[in-house]
């Protein structure tokens, strides 16, 4: 890998650089506290997630990853027995998508890198949850690249392929940054250089022996300093 | 309109957002000082333009816009004899489209109205081309809308479409603000909201008589004012 012909680094969002897992959790128990309802809410969080990937991979016809999400959160408040809410709560609990939390080092460590990289977002996301998500998080975005404009989920190399047309770039002059090895498989067979970022509770594979594996970092900040050098 | 069923603004860029004739202008006065060229750089901006939108619309095949300014800016050169330059500037002059700037007002009234509004840029320039320049003048965008996720240019519905599809929004929900009446017939089409805003030099047309102006604004900061009744 040669560091300096990247121009722009690409970010998945979900896991990557936001904590779905820990703001669910977080939002789940504050319901619990004001509702008086007893869930284990990371338990619930887990398996929102599961259901939506499971909706996701099975999918005939495509659609939007926000519709994705609503319905597999609608089905989890049902499964968990999660009730005696308001009519608009469900609304907002679906929703919840759009208002996770980065995971600390991000917001530092983006702004680091993007003195020197353009930065855009290449998450599973539709563009207007990606918008949502950004503005709500203040992730400081050049670009956000969404799967709605070609209708195809990561790994398809129909999703890295309009990121890098959208950018004018070859895959040498980019990097991909995720927390999931499938994805950075994904992107390295568009020739994208690679990052792998460990957060808690996501991918378990080991980068250390992925070929298609760059470089590791703790992360975001490690990634600038790792990328500085 | 309703002002209050507003969600979304899009802005044109070139003319509306950032003053090209005025760039361009002082970096040629630049140029020739340190060359000893006398040229009027003024006129030469405006040959630039005339030259881009000529081509623009006589094109068969879709080209994306900065390919297109390319070509010009190298005949605008070559057709005011702009000689005795080194291997680089030709380059350097012609990529002067990423690095315009906007005007006094922009950068204030953009940080107002995206306190409210998500802001996106939908301008003809390709993705890249608008996120260069974005980059350089510090436009605060939430997303930009590139013309080569389409292969049209405005006023083709097809680009209005393709930013509505994106947000996920319907057109009632968006406002399109430029300075040139064109671009809000073509916006209107699509029931957006419109906002006409003067710029130097720009539109010459009336916006008061034109039935698809929804509103006429001094400024990017009158606009935030405009929008805040």
């Amino acid at each position: 890998m040669q560091h300096r012909e990247i121009r722009a680094l690409t970010f998945d969002v979900f896991g990557t650089t936001v904590d779905w897992r820990g703001t669910i959790t977080r939002e789940g128990e504050r319901l619990g506290a004001a509702k008086g309802i007893q869930v284990d809410w990371k338990a619930v969080a887990d398996r929102w997630a599961q259901k939506y990937v499971e909706a996701r991979n099975r999918m005939g016809t495509w659609i939007p990853l926000d519709q994705v999400l609503h319905r597999a959160g609608e089905e989890v408040l049902e499964e968990f027995r999660i009730g005696g809410l308001t009519n608009a709560e469900p609304k907002s609990w679906c929703d919840m998508w759009s208002r996770l939390e980065p995971w600390p080092d991000v917001l530092p460590g983006l702004e680091r890198l993007r003195s020197r990289y353009l930065v855009a977002a290449l998450s599973n996301a539709n563009t207007a949850l990606s918008i949502a998500l950004a503005r709500h998080a203040n992730l400081p975005w050049d670009q956000i690249f969404g799967t709605d404009t070609v209708r195809a989920y990561k790994p398809s190399p129909r999703v890295y392929c309009m990121a890098l047309r959208q950018l004018g770039m070859e895959g040498n002059e980019v990097m991909m940054v995720a927390a999931h090895l499938f994805d950075l498989e994904g992107a390295k067979a568009l020739g994208f250089n690679t990052a792998f970022v460990r957060r808690v509770g996501e991918d378990v594979g080991d980068p250390t022996t992925a070929p298609y594996v760059d470089l590791t970092a703790k992360d975001f900040q490690d990634l600038a300093l790792q990328l500085s050098r």
